[in-house]
């Protein structure tokens, strides 16, 4: 009998515990959980993802061969404090925090020398929070980053490497600054901006009518001000100087794309801006990502490749555009004569 | 016979036309519509949006009580410039258009005295485009805009909030300029933040390895990167004030967020302000949006309430962040003194 211990029954937690003890899978495998609050234990038992809720983490983390971590980054060393002392010899210890440095940093300071580490991030989630949340797919074709910690035997490392594919992720590894460099682009920036977003509309006068008309656009935009502030909190207190990074680049593109935009003089600019957007984002939505040549060549290559690939539309928006600035000119010519006549 | 005009036939005029050919609602209407590409017509029509597929917008619009413009904005002008001389007398038109202002004025500059121009604007929509992506229940539930031109009749009106109601959607009368600082904030800002968002990741040297990595979080915040760059650009174009201003407003909001997220001293009032914005997004989503005191007193309340609201769970995340913060100085102290004593 193998004893796996889950720490943390919430969303992620719950599912892990649900696509484990899935049959035929489930081999000669015992799933104990704890969480801080106990009802939230109990609840992700009776949902089939434990096989015993426990009160106390140390309880469930005895005598288990893998304990996953699944509680929000910032709780992780005290429990890792708590546990140390009971943590079986060789034991494979893992977690699924979104931010991976000090977390490490934590690992090395608070377990023993006799366990292993193995940090994890499982690149899936959504803003519903709870055992209740749970799904047995939510892993199914994500991404799972690993980051052996330096003392972990090659066993743990493929323990953990199993227990991700297991559960329908596959892995990838990197180490902890790449690791929460990458994510602060793609996961922390997004989730910083939405409530950003969000909270910068609700804070106007007609927020009343603004969320009357809202809707899909909005509702994307603004999703991630649904996280879960203790998630959110413990996220941006972790990956501070990244996320700070990849806000002041953010407001960096901003402020260009707000300069284009009020450049009345050059429509077939922002064009061209837009559509080489939109044509990168198509390739990227069908996994067609290629490496891009930095610098100078860059932009003009860009363009050449938008014009290339969506040919005549292009060609003919920007005539209508052309059209539109002539009709502006002659309009302004016909103030400027009649103004004269009045004068 | 009514005859129906549907003048661009792509999500949104292919949509109508689905919806309105419904049985048994249909009654005594024969719908006829024309494209720019002549072959999206006819295959709106082979969908079942349209009775009759014409080339040319004047033969569509011959004879027609009620013209709909679903073309992207920076093409209405041409086409009011287009269809004026053969439009019925009494005959109602309207359009689709994200923008108001400008294509109120060219309404009024470009169509003759004998019809009744209606501005309009579904708040529906999304970023597949063409006909194929239409749908007969695109609108249902939506808000739909409407603008009525100062020389409309109350007859034109009526007709065109029947319109509304018939393709399911909900009438909502706003003048032109309401209209477009409102979807500036909810729908173009969320749009060109999506285009800034996706183009600065994108030009990271390691775009590669974020899109391998990046799941529902990237996908949603950059979604509207997807936006058809022609109405992307026309949208741009004919609210450009407004979008700067929004950019200009989400920029200082970004900058503020930054500035929290810089400051290692404040990581509870960090924690609050993710809260507040979680508890308002929670409200938004329910329906239950209320309108809000402005200037100091909304802070302070706004916190007061999140305090009341999430109870024990804020004051034990502030107390876990205290200790963190305690256990820091310690370390800087330990630091400190083992410094001292190398010295």
């Amino acid at each position: 009998m193998t004893r796996y211990a889950i720490i943390g029954t919430g969303l992620i937690g719950t599912s892990i515990g649900l696509k484990l003890r899935e049959k035929p899978d489930r081999g000669d495998m015992e799933i104990v959980g704890a969480d801080r609050e106990y009802g939230r234990a109990r609840r992700a038992r009776k949902l089939g993802a434990l096989d015993l809720a426990v009160r106390d983490p140390r309880e469930a983390v005895r005598d288990a061969s893998m304990v996953i971590l699944a509680t929000p980054v910032l709780a992780l060393r005290r429990l890792m404090q708590d546990i140390a002392p009971v943590l079986g010899e060789g034991a494979v210890i893992t977690d699924t925090g979104s931010t991976k440095s000090e977390v490490m940093a934590w690992a090395a300071q608070e377990l023993p020398d006799s366990v292993h580490f193995v940090g994890g991030h499982p690149m899936a989630g959504k803003t519903d929070d709870g055992p209740d949340a749970a799904e047995a797919s939510l892993f199914e074709g994500a991404r799972w980053v690993i980051v052996p910690s330096p003392r972990a035997s090659e066993r743990a490392v493929k323990a953990v490497g199993a227990l991700v594919e297991r559960v329908g992720a596959t892995a990838t590894f990197m180490d902890a600054e790449e690791h929460d460099s990458y994510v602060a682009a793609i996961s922390h920036l997004p989730m910083v901006a939405s409530f950003a977003a969000f909270s910068l509309v609700r804070d106007s006068e007609a927020w009343p009518e603004l969320a009357g008309l809202a809707a899909g656009g909005f509702d994307g935009a603004t999703r991630l001000a649904g996280t879960e502030p203790n998630v959110a909190h413990d996220i941006v207190a972790t990956n501070r100087a990244q996320i700070v990074h990849w806000i002041e680049r953010y407001r960096e593109v901003l402020r260009e794309l707000q300069d284009r935009i009020a450049d009345e003089d050059d429509e077939a600019e922002l064009f061209r801006y837009l559509a080489q957007a939109n044509l990168d984002y198509a390739a990227y939505q069908n996994g067609e990502v290629e490496r891009k040549e930095t610098g100078e060549v860059k932009g003009e290559l860009g363009a050449r490749l938008a014009d290339l690939l969506i040919g005549g539309a292009a060609a003919g928006k920007i005539r209508e555009i052309s059209e539109r600035n002539e009709e502006r000119a002659a309009e302004a010519e016909h103030r400027r004569l009649t103004t004269r006549r009045e004068e």
